[in-house]
């Protein structure tokens, strides 16, 4: 018998997707591999993804409430779809539920859920809800569409093509610290109020309600610009940006002080002793997108103030590397999530 | 503060699908309200559902083979798909684990997720595995496809149309019945092997190993037979039926001597002291398909060894009863399941 941490995340996640076989209906155009599996849906292809959340791995009810987190277990499955480029149309929401739970936090976890489902333009369609002998859990699965053309899957990156990434990177990493530390002062003096003050508001907001960019999908659309290759950052700008090299069969080059990260990370990286890139590079949790497009399509984004380039695709599949201001150049490893292993 | 159980599993899914808007996108047909929510999939419609199971409250582990487990988990997603008329295409499968299991654990569970994609042909083309605090959690989605005609819904049914069920009931209940009290000898006794007779075997496979009814949805297609209903039986006959009743306004009488019970269910009724009508009405876990077609249409079933008519449809929508073999009509109510409450 082995223990499954002798095998560790990535390799058991190895271990499955190399039994699985092929798929075999000619529907099926991705099976396992990308953001979301991909299906032939007449003049659209379809996409569609699952995520699971659970009580104790992926949240903390001491300072999560409810209704962000059913907004942000939408926001994981949709930022799915968005990484393949597409809209999500439908979702389906499951809950596992210990008795410890009243029927007001489940209207608060619905009310969230509920709020994603009208920000995003989706239709809540199905669910389950069980009871769990302990704590949380939450299952949602999507639907999306996308236009043939449009598809983009993580596989596809270009030499020279241009990376790009949305929005700022590391926030939530750091609201997540934020949060663990008033946690732990709560713990140690429950009559202590959180100290989160104002200019810490947004890095707070980024970790318990981060949105899924549907408004760069719909922005990539109206300037008719494809990706080549996309994926969501969702385990950290290396890990992505990794895993969309390895599947590209390419290099990249980053560099350091084009990094989009917010003042307040800054501030709060230095006050946590943190390096604000490493933080970016290995946070997570930030839910932007990651993607190349081709120099001349770039051209078109170069203004746009939600976009940022932060680097290159090279043609040295054996190097992806951050080039710091001073001029160094150093390779990016992964660290990534621990506990979290996504199939796809 | 409302406990949870003051609300009761109905009146905490009614009150979660009353707070759920109705869909706003042209390409859902059907949202929260049958075994499958419907979407537009040009020539065809799709079809979309989920299923979590959660150990301690579907499963138990000392008595199932976690093989068995994985391919009834496939099974319960495929068996929705099914009662819509639809064969299952896509599968994604979330697992959550704790620490407890091995690797080799694992293995067992995907060979069984394996071996019903290939019964059912399907592919599995995501999913998400994920560290739990505690046991074992499974979350199946399926995504399949029907031909606009052939959709059979819930609320179709019409006056006067033949009740007709597949294969037979109560099996899965007795088999649950035989394992407990097996468990509950080992329990006592941890020297006792289990005593499982091979007059036995068919009520442990049907429990352990249940079959969704692909096979019937070809069959009808190629009989050119579309059910006017049709819901799966995983909740017991009963509440299926009221289900069906509620959702097309109409009543129906069946019939007690109709109901298909098997030998063994029988044999093992009696030695439980369980009336095996009782066992085949609340039982569950069937996952059998309950339909109406037209007299007519019926016709062309009448001959098939796996379709028995039990009763038909009758304009009374407050009346759905149960005629006894010596003349007596009583209401059917419905028990259903603790701890399992589906929003589809």
């Amino acid at each position: 018998m082995t223990d499954l941490n002798t095998l560790g995340e990535i390799g058991l996640i190895d271990r499955i997707r190399q039994t699985i076989p092929k798929p075999t209906h000619k529907e099926t155009i991705q099976g396992i591999g990308d953001d979301a599996a991909v299906f032939d849906w007449g003049d659209d292809f379809g996409l569609f993804c699952t995520d699971m959340l659970v009580e104790g791995i992926h949240f903390d009810l001491t300072y999560v409430p409810l209704k962000h987190l059913g907004y942000k277990a939408v926001t994981f499955a949709v930022s799915d779809i968005a990484a393949m480029n597409g809209l999500p149309i439908q979702i389906t929401v499951s809950i596992g539920l210990s008795s410890r739970f009243t029927v007001e936090a489940i209207d608060e976890l619905y009310a969230g859920i509920r709020a994603a489902c009208k920000a995003y333009n989706i239709d809540l369609v199905g669910g389950d809800t069980t009871s769990s002998r302990s704590g949380l859990i939450i299952s949602v699965s999507a639907l999306g569409k996308v236009p043939k053309e449009a598809i983009t899957y993580r596989d596809k990156a270009q030499v020279n093509d241009i990376l790009c990434v949305t929005g700022d990177l590391g926030a939530a990493y750091m609201g997540l610290q934020l949060l663990e530390r008033e946690k732990q002062v709560f713990m140690a003096d429950s009559g202590m109020q959180p100290n989160l003050s104002e200019e810490r508001t947004y890095l707070v907001q980024r970790q318990l309600r981060p949105e899924a960019r549907t408004d760069i999908v719909h922005e990539l659309r109206d300037l008719g610009v494809v990706p080549t290759a996309m994926i969501d950052v969702s385990d950290g700008l290396a890990s992505e940006l990794l895993h969309l090299c390895r599947q590209s069969k390419l290099g990249a080059i980053i560099f350091d002080e084009n990094i989009p990260i917010d003042d307040q990370t800054y501030l709060a990286a230095d006050e946590f002793n943190i390096s604000p890139i490493t933080a970016a590079l290995n946070g997570g949790e930030d839910y932007e997108l990651l993607f190349t497009v081709r120099p001349q399509a770039f051209e078109k984004l170069a203004t746009n103030s939600r976009i940022t380039a932060i680097g290159y695709i090279s043609s040295d599949s054996k190097y992806v590397g951050l080039s710091t201001k001073a001029g160094q150049l150093t390779p990016i490893k992964a660290q990534g999530w621990q506990g979290i292993f996504s199939l796809t």
